[in-house]
């Protein structure tokens, strides 16, 4: 896969269609996710910063964040796309930095966030960010561009979509919007951003069938995934603790079939 | 925790009274074990070889394996133990070598294997390398000598007292029988063994209680608990890919709760 992996990962973003991506965090998880079937892998940025000790949101040192990746794409063979956060970096030029070395270790996209640990960024900031990435990575990049405002800002749809044009006019390839499970907000989004949406699902979200009804072009599970592999792990040591059993371990899977998983 | 530590670690090995632990593989997983009250963090050798892209039993290089024992140790308060396979190495030399890495970075102890990927070794090598651990490592560190013949061996008691007895008498602190359930056997491993006996549990095993009856010293989990948290990573995307919603996920623990942890 060289430059037939960025037209395979933007081919998949089909509204209507989705790509569903149930997040990786580590090079065991990202080879389940291929061996079930997923047509592409995606990083969690704060499963991988939890995995490797950070807390996510400017936790963790880019140098780890990047040696994921490469372990990752040196992994699986359906393309990869890396969640940086905000691109690990203060300002564009750092940004480009990060995603030259991401598209080096093999990432066929990226997820960039517009907000940081104090807050949202101004939108011309971002969008100066995002041209930058752009202009690092090439035209293959698949170019994801989060829009924090339901998560941190206003939660107005109106600010969304001014926010998800200027990205798209930068040079984003898609929108990823978190923090909204509502069908009419889902809409309007679909209807006024102009690139291929991406919802965050979960507990509580529409289906994938409802998702894709609504024109949807990606879904994707974010931290969940890693987050209840977690409590498996507390749930079981609280047991073995309090109790002295070990029913939390009863469908784990077979140590053989991990083991050749990643053989 | 300088010499403190090995002195801790060495003391929660009660026959009667066993030190549980349930094995974590990565930063979180170590974190999540002392947050719900571990004594101590043991790693396994699987679940890290898994979450870092390789096979258990010589897939992972050492350098990785030192590094995470050091982002660990690094990260909780409690004494860490940590499975290092073979010695990651071939000879007693080598598995010196990695003895004193891994104390170096941080370890109150070490599980060493009598077997590798031929097999299991004769137990005058296996015992040559203990002796090279505990030259290397000083009086401190916690070497606990696993006797692999249920695991792949003739399965007999006898042998497995003899090698304990080879390893105990060369400088191991305890021994680790992995492979047997059965209660009459433990009981004679316990009373043949003279050093601390750790066994390996998960469902079908006996009981924390009926274990600690027997007079087991020391209770873990192996690689099950990665495995277990490995299910959730298969389930969540089957039923993503196959019916499309996110049940799996309903008992997620909390982003800001995960976050938390690792700040």
């Amino acid at each position: 896969m060289t430059n037939d992996k960025y037209a395979a990962f933007r081919a998949l973003h089909r509204p209507g269609t989705p790509l569903l991506l149930a997040n990786a965090w580590d090079v065991a998880s990202a080879r389940l996710a291929e061996q079930v079937g997923s047509a592409a892998v995606a990083t969690t940025s704060a499963g991988v910063a939890w995995s490797l000790g950070a807390a996510d949101g400017g936790g963790l040192d880019s140098d780890r964040a990047v040696d994921l990746v490469a372990r990752v794409a040196g992994a699986v063979a359906v393309p990869v796309t890396a969640d940086i956060e905000g691109g690990f970096a203060d300002d564009a030029a750092g940004v480009a930095e990060t995603v030259r070395r991401v598209v080096a270790a093999g990432a066929a996209g990226v997820n960039l966030e517009d907000s940081g640990p104090s807050g949202l960024l101004p939108v011309d900031e971002a969008a100066r960010r995002i041209a930058a990435a752009r202009a690092a990575a090439g035209a293959g990049l698949f170019i994801n561009a989060r829009v924090d405002t339901f998560l941190m800002g206003s939660g107005d749809v109106a600010d969304a979509l001014t926010r998800a044009r200027a990205y798209v006019a930068a040079g984003a390839d898609g929108v990823f919007v978190p923090g909204t499970a509502d069908p009419a907000v889902i809409a309007e989004l679909v209807a006024g951003v102009g690139a291929p949406l991406n919802i965050l699902a979960g507990p509580g979200s529409p289906s994938i069938a409802e998702l894709a009804a609504l024109g949807v072009a990606r879904v994707s599970l974010g931290s969940s995934v890693a987050a209840a592999a977690y409590a498996v792990m507390r749930r079981a040591t609280e047991e073995l603790l309090t109790k002295g059993t070990y029913d939390t371990l009863s469908d784990a899977m077979g140590y053989g079939e991990l083991n050749k998983l990643l053989a």
